[in-house]
């Protein structure tokens, strides 16, 4: 079998891949991704955290709702019906800034991979805007898939 | 003047900025990311590309549609009139993978960096999407503002 | 079994709940709602109703498109196939106002309790602002879910 | 001159109203509502509160969110610039529940007053949402404008 | 000057052109279309209107709301804050079927004919929807612009 | 059986239909339109396809994207998933213009006619949009079902 880019056809346009049939499975995608920042930039955010959490709060259900809109955002990916979405977001001095990860769950045809990532990147497009007043140098990096369960091609695990 | 994180109100509440009393003026912002891929992708993406150019096509109009949607996807983001965005994606052979610049215009009373990054964003994880059959290890990284202009806070640019 | 606010995490953290292991049945939710206004204002309402119907028909459909829009309102709401949303409104002289009650259905594994609320307080909102030029203080009251059906919590039905 | 509802034109269909000829004014609306709940309820929200916040959290970023897709939610309403929307929620042992307060902002042409009810609506529906497992009889209720000023009506004050 | 497709840039790629250096002037501009359908069909929806009028209300509105959306559909079309939008319906027993004319208005930097024809063709799909149980083969024909007028390429008046 | 129009209850108000006891099959639906306009304006956008492509990958792109909004914008159309959209576009210089073909398909309780047509529409409007500055006369026509099976109506085939 010939592998190539399944959302291009064979006159090389591209459309979705038809996923009718698939079997419904449970699949399950994590996701990170990091911002950097400024040691004095995460100290901020961190102290304003200890009062109410806001930022951080705000990440994460900015990240939640995006992994709901996946499908209004990337031109080809299918809707589904997420069973779960999270997002953590952990502090991280050595980088210095926050270290994100996202899981998506869903039985259903197709995975969720671009779910967990769009979570990871928006959750980071937020703390950069809570933050951005302070510093205009922050960086998102690091957003890759972690791991992928469910569906025809098996279990992931992306090596360290 | 005490500098701080403007979206926090004094209770520590994550709020909007009014920007009611910020003045119209002529305001740009460059943002910049990368999607780092295995050579065999590269190519595969490249020779797609050479037909109908439908990837990258596809990867430009799905960033500058989602600049148009920053402010749903990011709690605190104002609505603006965009004047314009435009989304360039090029090839890079040292990555391997493509380099994605965001330019976002505004007349307006607030900054549009998170719609150009925004758009890189939603851009590299087109890529990702039309890719990820062939290579689930992609990575985005390198996400950042590399210049703004117009506003209170005068010109950024990034220091190389 | 300690209950507890099933939207919280162990560390306190607003999260979706995981839905893949609940069993998909037939779920109904109706909800109630009222807005109340002055005499003037229903009269004028129902004037123009009897004509055209479009104040009353706006608000009906309002309802419904928004009760399809729940998952994109409430952060931590499924995206779900509704399989029938309808919304009703009657005039109530002795409020003065209007009485709406929206139910909805759905083959799923989650509830549609918010969805049918969500019916309710859109419709009322659209009531408000299609009236609001004559009469600033109309109030929306009584937003609250009627009966319930279909799921492992079973039957619920409000005591009056 | 003769009041009338302004959304109806002279068929008595339902029409946006023209805003063409208005004077771009500062807008202000301040909205208000409750959700009353039983005791225990409230007792449960306000520790899950003490420790990270994220149930207020998550009603008071819905409820922002909320405010910017009022002109999708409410079929006549105008797309607008909100220069700002903010959402204050306090607990009240008298209802007992919270009380919810929604203020927005606007330079333009239109009142704001749909885009704070819209607000408060939906954050009143978002602690519905993450409540409603340990107490489905809550009501949503006396949800109205509180003040209006800036535009041709001049100021309004509801009377308590 | 040379006249060319605005939306590509010299290398041939979709990009939003640039309006920052447009004047804000009153603009305007008037769409329509029609559907085609069995005179039996046409009859049944005009005997619902005449009970409720919902079939028509429902398609008029959609139609606004629609317009709302147009950035959101068509790539490259900039938000605007539309002053107004208004959907006309009108039987055509010589059709047989139903006229729909949109008029969309802004004071803005750019034309709004995508606006008006968006309305058009989406009311004309609900008119489909909603009539598609007895009757498949309608047709939605003739959906153009008929007027335009504001900037800099001036009036626009349709030769019949 | 008395045919009816489905969406309006036995009062004469719009609502959706009620799908829950309609069974799962695999359906399919294939639309068709088309977009008129000067043979200059053909030969532009022909010529711009040559190099890059745009304009129909845009179209495209803009109707696959459409289609899943189906629900949104059509008041009473139940959200479905998608299994594939796939849109096609080939210049005829007969017309001139261009023929548009989208076909849509799910495994679900309910047909996919819709999300076809709502594909042809926008992908047409997208075209209109891009080639408006060149030329203002464009008509969109014969826009209608071609083809549908899957579901208790049956197969359906237009005659030509």
């Amino acid at each position: 079998m010939k592998m190539g880019l399944t959302h291009l056809d064979s006159g090389g346009q591209a459309n979705m891949v038809d996923v009718g049939e698939k079997a419904e499975t449970q699949r399950i995608a994590v996701a990170e991704g990091c911002i950097v920042m400024r040691d004095e930039t995460l100290n901020m955010i961190l102290e304003g955290n200890a009062q109410k959490g806001d930022v951080l709060a705000a990440a994460r259900i900015a990240g939640i709702m995006a992994a709901k809109k996946t499908h209004e955002l990337i031109p080809l990916c299918h809707p589904l019906l997420l069973n779960k979405v999270s997002v953590d977001i952990s502090a991280d001095r050595d980088l210095p800034g926050f270290r994100i990860t996202a899981a998506a769950r869903v039985t259903g045809k197709t995975g969720v991979e671009m779910e967990a990532l769009t979570a990871v990147s928006v959750a980071c497009l937020t703390i950069y805007d809570m933050a951005k007043a302070i510093d205009r140098g922050m960086t998102i990096t690091g957003v890759q898939l972690v791991e992928k369960s469910g569906g025809k091609s098996g279990h992931y695990r992306r090596d360290e």
